[in-house]
């Protein structure tokens, strides 16, 4: 047994292979901004902040960034658009919030807060939730501020492999963005955040907002956040069966998320982030690589890619 | 121990309170709608008929019937519109297919097995997923075609409610369907199609559409279609629960059912209907009353309403 940790904070953005051309000299980059995230997330938690309140900011933070996708940075729609997906979940009350489908909200992650804060709902997507979005009153901006040169180029890449019937799928991309913490309080939460697949069409909506899929979070169980193949995750609900096998199989958290990354998902879906209630996060991925960090009251502090 | 049945059906119709002015007379019409849809489905599973085409089948009889609140009779937006859900699940290989937000598809539930057998996806919402269902060839209507008198004086009653700042929350609106079947070959399926809450706002989503909410099947378990508030069912992840307390808690499916409708759900929030690969179907709510039906080949043929 590991001692349990006062609080703890695990972060990722995004997993999968890695293609060389987009990391060549900006392995630092990603390090130092995972590593930001989590010194964020550690001096807000070290500080009595609720795990709620700092998942989020952990999360707009990477969303802010346009090394990821999420936010500023994300990928395209085939349409050239920009369509953004994030949830949240309070382990304490299992209060939870997504959005899909968001054009024009400048942290995804804050509108699905305020769904789950100031309505009856869950989950609101579209026009809707933008309407919901100028009536709440967060940040909104125009479409073009989430644009970079890079995530365009990558599209058009998508676009000339689609046109020349080459027969392999494209990687998914690398860039969703996700927290867990625990606070000093015990409560655990969870936020993810992404802008989908490059490429999607038909206001495909993968795992991210799907609650129990991309993000969960039950104080009795553990906090989770997904990373990878959305449609595996929402098959296989991999969030909500990490926390299912600790409840009714007696698994710990690292062999629940063992179980669900090694042998419910297939080599190549993608990871998990997850911290229990002793506080020691668990991050595992079948990918080549996973950006992601962790802090804790013991005095971890890591990021990896590989 | 019950002897294994070859085939199983099981339906719902919606569950909730029962307002008299709404069941006054037409107990008899439920009772014959309810009993068309076993029927149709026991016929078809009897014949050979895959699970999957049978929930589909079924869900679509029970969209085309006005009195449910699926397809033709769903209930309208704040707005005045129409938004419809639908989701579709095959146990034998965990495909599974889902829709939010349709406003012109007759049948949901066949656009939601589209989505499963024709895209690379499983999730597509709103403008997108009705530019999808005109690609593949699905029936399309003008949105008018789900109209009925009923269901807009339910709205105009709902606006004189809110408008006089009543303090009762709305009833959530019976009348979402569901069915869930096994067939001669062992193989689940489940579906469950719904026109959401009354006066909902925002691009409310609610727990149909979300794979292992309302609607999940895996072989190894059971098929669930949930009914009730959309927003219990998403934060219990509640068909997917009932699959996760089978394989990893040893249950019984009739008690992993009902320690999800009494336990994990609060009084008043809905019901399930499951099947199991032994085929006994489990029909269970904790709301006042709940439509629904049952047959399979022991002989086995019942509708229901309380």
């Amino acid at each position: 047994m590991t001692e349990r940790r006062e609080w703890s904070i695990a972060v990722h953005g995004g997993s999968g292979s890695m293609p060389k051309e987009r990391l060549a000299g900006r392995e630092q980059a990603f390090h130092d901004a995972l590593g930001r995230a989590v010194t964020l997330g550690a001096e807000m938690l070290r500080g009595g902040a609720s795990s709620l309140d700092t998942v989020e900011a952990v999360v707009r933070l990477l969303e802010d960034d346009p090394l990821f996708n999420a936010g500023k940075g994300a990928v395209f729609t085939h349409e050239g658009t920009i369509e953004l997906d994030a949830a949240i979940m309070e382990g304490k009350t299992l209060e939870c919030g997504a959005v899909a489908g968001i054009r024009t909200v400048k942290n995804p992650v804050t509108l699905a807060r305020r769904v789950m804060e100031r309505t009856p709902h869950v989950f609101l997507a579209g026009d809707g939730a933008e309407a919901f979005a100028r009536e709440v009153g967060v940040d909104i901006v125009d479409p073009s501020y989430f644009r970079t040169q890079e995530r365009w180029e990558e599209l058009q890449r998508e676009l000339r492999r689609e046109s020349t019937n080459a027969v392999s799928l494209p990687t998914p991309e690398m860039g969703t963005v996700g927290a867990v913490a625990l606070d000093r309080e015990g409560n655990l939460a969870a936020a993810t955040s992404t802008g989908g697949r490059t490429n999607k069409r038909f206001g495909r909506i993968g795992d991210v907002p799907v609650i129990g899929a991309g993000t969960y979070a039950n104080n009795r169980t553990c906090a989770v956040s997904a990373t990878g193949k959305g449609e595996e995750m929402i098959r296989h609900f991999a969030a909500a069966n990490v926390s299912a096998r600790i409840e009714h199989g007696g698994r710990s958290l690292a062999q629940a998320v063992g179980e669900v990354v090694r042998e419910v998902l297939a080599p190549g879906d993608g990871g998990l982030i997850a911290v229990g209630p002793d506080g020691v996060a668990v991050l595992e991925f079948n990918t080549e690589g996973m950006f992601r960090g962790a802090a804790d009251s013991s005095g971890r502090f890591e990021t990896g890619i590989r």
